[in-house]
């Protein structure tokens, strides 16, 4: 065994409560290095009546290591706990204290210890947002539904995008082709900044209450979301409290009079005045960019008119959540607070951090419901578009960030793959239509909430901003309709299937060297097996199966049935959705997302 | 190199703001896996411009791993980094996206981020913390000073002690013994409950707000506390907010109205009326006892009266700190709002928690300061008293502690040996009063605030509850004076030199097998060489010094110097302690706690 490799430490991602009833506890060893393993665990004040053994599942692994998980219910909602692990003849027991040969003989002295099922601790995030299809829209860029409020210089619909320039997108272009998402499929918006700005991203807030006037009002805004809901579509807007504008009321006052202005603390000053000294502003900014000046959230002041807007938006106009535009540079504090105000009014709203990296610190019940999941982002075109990895190695990527976080967490998830930060898919998959609908079809039948960039559904392309940022395109000859045609069928598969929503995941095939993969999703009444190849060249693929109902209509792709095994051969971009029965012996004791992948290989039998 | 073994995960332990300015990342690998570690970092918006690389330090070992740690103060508070691990020719790089044979070339792809240094998030407990010796008081046995008040049935002072008997000690008890505690050198006292209750140890609370009567009046603590602060004697009291007694009323109008009663929701009640069965409450309790049912904290009523607790034994009676019962069976919620209530009326109050296990989910800066330091504790029973850990396990044990925290939560936590909950110092160490010198000198000279059991000073004995919680011995020709002067003299070591309170601190020799350590304390001012022999038998040690003053006065140790070395000779249970030179060369960069113990084992030259 290599006992360098193992590692638990309690609560975090490790030990935590899947609801008021259930923990759910994880340990990691080397891949490869252990053959079972038992949880020993007990009621801490009374371990002679509590005390049992369970076996651990192996629920996933990555290229290093083996994750191991189970469920248990504590009697009286604590637990104290420690791991028996079995390698051939070689046994070790593992503590909070350290390894041991033979088990304690104390479980008092030195084991693990979940304290309390507390219920307010249970990390719950709003449950619709595990059926949330969301949709992207970059305001000024999706549809110019009122030329009247454009603003000055407004270019005409679809020219090329600059980072100055506008095109004069509004919410009412969003209520008139509200159509168009309905057709789509979805059934929630994430909208980049709506609020008075200088910008066409509107990322450098002016007035954090008012929508900018060359998008609209705020009581268009409440139509916008009266018309979404009566839609079944949620609306999620960005919440830019990192920092402000340069033409943000109590900014403009301490530009004006510095010291003396009121609001200087609303501001981290490094030096008066406010100034630009070779590249670095005397101020604090997000970057180094002199017209986003950093809020301090600590102020008091700050912080009550932060929340006020936070309160603001989804009382007076509806919207169901926020998403948080540069989260991990704003203090902890701040996004508790904010979160008890949201969550205070609307238990149910989604609470999304941007975070680039590892998020554990925000996503303990406290802070957020989930972040921007670029990590997905990132294995995904790694494998589909950038052949930066092999099957096994995108297998990898994506089993070590499941397996950081708890099942809620995945469970919620937003997982996007074009965004107004990066390239577009489309250009991201060097063009490559086929690519495009894997990496889609993936990210439709992967855990979390999925997202789609708006016009990535049509075939829009472009490098990063300014060129992500293109006009939306209306005219559907030059869409590419069989495009959206796939992405409709890619979003209602997912809609008509709980099992790919909610159902555990887990791959059955994913090779070293290879540009094939297969996996699975499966609930209590379903159980899916995809299949992909993103490779130019032909590729079959065997696996088990009993029995199989084709759910995908690709006429290029043969599949057969020989003795309790399916062969598909699936051309260049190709890939196979499979429905098989679930037989009540697979049937997942745990139905929900990526827990219960425990099953993993291993139950992957005809 | 071990690749697996190898740990660093951002924020936690591992990568945290030290204060406003400077940052310190860890990493872990397998002990003496790795030659040097280089860590590359940068401002993330700027590269180009700020990127650095700065050898890490190998701070400690335990007997699986190396821990290394570095100090670095990021340009603009944010700080993006990757690590450069070297074993002879080999060479691998640590980022949050994996591991890599050759450096990054993109450090956005997939670094370490720090994201922010947010000031409100510089975890700083009360600085003096850092210098206290604290007292710990059961009040019922320390000194009756008011025989008016002894509660009915009070036995004549110094008989043998139950579960449920008295023998009247009082707060007059301890306003007229403060002299000893002047005599002994602390400055701190912990008191156990002082509040309103119904048994000997006051762990079940009927009133919060009124010191209990038979120990005297809400004014007799304030004499108390205001005499205390005169002396520079700081006092914490003991918050029991996880459970109430059963003659707490709101828990009494639940019993007697049932489901009709306001304050059901004050508790967990499993099932009316409120019974047991069979050993179980059909209502949540401290472990299953009837009589400490456990407080819905999340209640707002509930969090309402226990933080107007909080504030006005600080406001009215003015003490210095709350030591949290069970307070891992609290919620993480409550805690926060618990700091903020007290650090909003007394930045410098001492928030220490009572955790048996891994606390770092509470040591964030938003919860504890500090807990009860039971791993330390355990090692140094485990070693000193209990023969089940030799040196090297000592010194691994001991190290693993360390590592697992941030400095600023190793500076202040809180070292006990004996308590209230287990069996005292002198029965542990079994009767062997060289043993209890050795392990009490070790927590006086270790970093921490080292805590004295009342009574340990001078010999009591006594299994665990209730035989720890003997009368206070106040007759001089009954009380053990040599151990008193040792006591004495150890404590007003630790206060007269700064080194050994917040200096650095490493082990120079632990061996396997071996009954003797070596360890070193250190700062800009001074360099302490410590020597233990645990064992039965007289012991040389040697080590490496340039000159040396004797701090100790032990007769029967010999100390010579002889070409840079000294040559120690201690009879059994014997110890040496030397002061040496600080040369400028060995002067520690790092002066503060347990970090600058890089200096490890290679600074210890002559």
């Amino acid at each position: 065994m290599n006992i360098h490799a193992i590692y638990h430490r309690a609560k975090h991602n490790w030990s935590y409560a899947y609801d008021r009833k259930t923990l759910h506890i994880r340990i990691r060893t080397q891949k490869g290095d252990i053959d079972r393993i038992d949880l020993f665990c007990g009621d801490k004040y009374d371990w002679p009546n509590t005390e049992k053994k369970v076996e651990m599942k192996l629920w996933l692994s990555d290229s290093l290591f083996d994750y191991w998980e189970v469920e248990v219910e504590p009697p009286f909602r604590r637990l104290v706990y420690y791991f028996g692990l079995h390698a051939g003849e070689e046994a070790l027991y593992v503590m909070e204290k350290g390894f041991l040969k033979q088990p304690p003989e104390n479980v008092h002295h030195g084991a693990f210890d979940f304290p309390y099922i507390n219920p307010i601790e249970v990390f719950t995030p709003p449950a619709w947002v595990k059926d949330a299809v969301f949709y992207q829209i970059f305001p000024e860029r999706f549809a110019n539904g009122d030329p009247s409020i454009n603003p000055e210089g407004t270019l005409p619909w679809g020219g090329e995008p600059t980072p100055k320039n506008f095109f004069g997108g509004d919410l009412q272009g969003v209520i008139d082709n509200l159509d168009h998402l309905t057709e789509l499929g979805v059934n929630a918006i994430y909208f980049n900044p709506l609020f008075q700005a200088t910008t066409n991203h509107r990322y450098d807030t002016s007035d954090y209450l008012q929508v900018d006037s060359t998008l609209g009002t705020n009581e268009t805004l409440k139509e916008l979301v009266k018309k979404c809901h009566e839609r079944g579509i949620r609306v999620v807007l960005d919440a830019v409290f990192n920092h402000c504008g340069k033409a943000f009321a109590p900014f403009v006052d301490v530009l004006e009079k510095g010291e003396q202005s009121k609001y200087k603390d609303w501001f981290y000053v490094r030096e008066f005045p406010l100034t630009v000294k070779g590249y670095i502003p005397t101020y604090e900014t997000f970057g180094f960019e002199p017209i986003m000046p950093k809020l301090n959230t600590e102020n008091p002041e700050v912080k009550e008119y932060l929340l006020k807007v936070a309160r603001y938006w989804i009382e007076e106009v509806g919207i169901d959540g926020w998403r948080l535009d540069v989260a991990n540079e704003v203090d902890h504090h701040f996004w508790r607070e904010f979160r008890q105000t949201v969550k205070g009014i609307n238990p149910d709203a989604y609470i999304l951090g941007e975070i680039m990296h590892d998020s554990l610190p925000w996503l303990q019940g406290d802070q957020f419901d989930a972040v921007m999941n670029y990590p997905f982002t990132n294995a995904v075109f790694d494998f589909f578009a950038r052949d930066q990895l092999d099957a096994a190695g995108f297998s990898s990527a994506i089993c070590t960030q499941l397996a950081s976080y708890q099942r809620q967490v995945n469970e919620v998830s937003f997982n996007l793959l074009g965004s107004h930060d990066t390239s577009r898919l489309m250009t991201a998959c060097k063009d490559n239509e086929g690519l495009v609908k894997l990496s889609t079809l993936f990210k439709l039948t992967y855990p979390g909430a999925p997202c789609i960039y708006y016009g990535d559904e049509i075939g829009l392309d472009g490098e990063n901003d300014p060129y992500c940022r293109k006009c939306m395109e209306w005219d559907r000859e030059k869409r590419n309709e069989s495009l959206f045609d796939f992405f409709k069928w890619a979003v209602a598969l997912r809609k008509n299937n709980s099992a790919l929503r909610t159902g555990s995941f887990s791959f059955i095939q994913a090779d070293e060297g290879s540009d094939q993969i297969i996996y699975e999703r499966a609930d209590s009444k379903d159980r899916f097996i995809i299949l992909m190849n993103k490779g130019g060249q032909p590729a079959t693929l065997v696996t088990d199966a009993a029995s199989f109902t084709r759910i995908d209509t690709n006429t290029n792709t043969s599949v057969t049935l020989v003795d309790g095994k399916v062969n598909v051969t699936l051309p260049a971009y190709g890939y196979a959705v499979l429905r098989t029965d679930v037989t009540s012996e697979q049937k997942q004791p745990q139905a929900n997302v990526a827990g219960g992948a425990a099953a993993a290989v291993a139950s992957v039998k005809a």
